[in-house]
């Protein structure tokens, strides 16, 4: 009998989440089932967004239930299948992360090709995090060509997405903002035009010099002041893509709104937020104009590794703490 | 040799003004020259947004000056004309408000027809308040047939134009908020399906009540509570258009935001500003869809009056107090 490592919710939070939110289980697995497989999770994802699940609140995706593992993205090997879908060795794609082996009905896992891209490529720029960085440029901040674009949360994983496909999709100017040198260099060296570290402080100052003519599109990652500055430097008829805000993830009080809302009036300002699960049928638009590029090396990602399902929980805190460049995964 | 009596901008006000920021002048007038008309205003226009001119500050329509006569939309009757376009006793409007004379030439006046509307109509409903709630709904809010839609300052000039325009549009509800109880009974009186008193409180209980199945465009002129309540009950992919904050003009210190913005990102909501302004290329089609239910009597609307020029200054400060329902105009 296989038995798998799980983490499961063990309690909520209040305000941040600490490794005491966290308990890792053993369980047994059930045999396989007619059009079952067994996965073997090599990678695992942990995002920002399931913050929002650990609270008991309803939104676009349900909480997670204390003592019921913990979701999402992962990619394994299929170690044995009742599937005509599916053999033992495929790599798959697929929504039981948290976990060191999976039981899965074959309706519930897709193939990725490996002869392309690494799997750990298919948990980032080739997965929801890719799509979300083009669909907040393209549908949400209806991005034109020539187009000055900012982008907070720059070294991260959607964001350092967003830079590069803003460049190719013809921006004039694209500029990140990030909390290290480190950070800076790197998103300089993607491909960013100008960069500043927002723990220098005075944003919206940072902002207007690197943009004196202005920002025409805000792809918004991080919230609070970082959305303010993006107001203030605006640009008549200009955009913010609203796609998380990081820095409030954990208040425990409604964070205040940006105190400069009042001049999207004059400035004839759209602010839209997004979710990404509301624009898969872009997901087929972004496999032909975005993927080819990551494949061929054009469009870069950089990915943060912890290793073992013991650091999987570590591994999501530090993402509230600035720990990763790019994207955050656990190799199990 | 002809006088005008103007008002001119005495001084700047710091938080809510008074009349003291106000000073009538008598001023004698030009001989007309080629191209000019005497005008004899009979009415002028108060409105909200002159407010945001009494600030020394950047905004999409420049200060009013110190000592300067103030402007704005009035209608009157040519009373001397050395144009070639207009003669004596045409009524035209213009944006040389706040007096009772003006000398214009004949590129700054356009005539209207008092055959088929009376004069003080094309200062409200034929006028940029007609055209704002139209664009309001229409190009900003992207409504359709069928949304649920939800306007504050409903009993305002543009607000009580925006419900009776949305039913036109196929609104399948249209709920509406003020201040009065006289105002609930004009708002439900016009077409609003449902009404509620803000002064009630608790705007995004009322609102829920109102709303069960949830709002998909708020047509937002009052900011503050009122817009918290519409992100708190928007449906996904609603939308928010933002057309004034009159509950914020008199504020010092920047108003915060709605706490509950985040709320955006998950339910996809779009918020976009906008001033009138920009959207003057949608006039003709608001000439030729919405200007004919007007004259016909389909839609209505309402306009309070103060008599003589000594008034403008207490008509305009009682905007801020809800003293108004439907357009504010003085008959000079």
């Amino acid at each position: 009998m296989t038995t798998a490592k799980q983490w499961v919710l063990a309690s909520r939070p209040e305000g941040a989440p600490n490794s005491e939110n966290f308990r890792l289980e053993e369980v047994a697995l059930p045999e396989l089932a007619d059009g079952q497989i067994l996965v073997e999770n090599t990678f695992a994802s942990v995002d920002p967004y399931m913050r929002g699940r650990m609270n008991d609140a309803k939104s676009y995706i349900e909480p997670f239930q204390i003592d019921q593992p913990l979701t999402g993205t992962a990619v394994g090997t299929v170690a044995e299948s009742r599937s005509d879908k599916f053999k033992v060795g495929d790599t798959v794609r697929h929504f039981a992360g948290w976990r060191t082996h999976a039981v899965l009905h074959e309706e519930q896992v897709e193939q990725i090709d490996t002869g392309i891209a690494p799997a750990e490529a298919y948990l980032g720029i080739l997965g929801l995090t890719g799509l979300t960085a083009y669909v907040g440029l393209t549908a949400v901040g209806e991005m034109k060509q020539g187009d000055v674009v900012f982008i907070s949360g720059a070294a991260g994983a959607v964001g350092s997405a967003a830079g590069q496909i803003a460049k190719h999709l013809g921006a004039a100017k694209v500029i990140g903002s990030a909390g290290s040198a480190e950070k800076i260099d790197y998103i300089t060296g993607i491909g960013f035009d100008e960069a500043f570290n927002y723990k220098d402080g005075d944003v919206t100052g940072q902002l207007a010099k690197a943009a004196p003519e202005g920002v025409d599109v805000y792809f918004d990652n991080v919230g609070g002041d970082h959305l303010e500055a993006a107001i203030a430097n605006a640009n008549t008829f200009g955009r913010i893509a609203m796609c998380g805000a990081i820095a409030q993830y954990n208040d425990t009080e409604p964070a205040p709104g940006p105190r400069n809302l009042g001049l999207s009036i004059g400035k004839c300002l759209t602010l839209r937020g997004f979710v990404v699960g509301q624009y898969s049928h872009l997901a087929e638009e972004f496999q032909e104009k975005i993927a080819p590029l990551v494949v061929d090396g054009s469009i870069g990602y950089e990915t943060t590794v912890r290793e073992g399902i013991d650091t999987m929980p570590k591994a999501f805190l530090e993402l509230f703490e600035g720990g990763n460049t790019g994207k955050m995964i656990v190799k199990l």
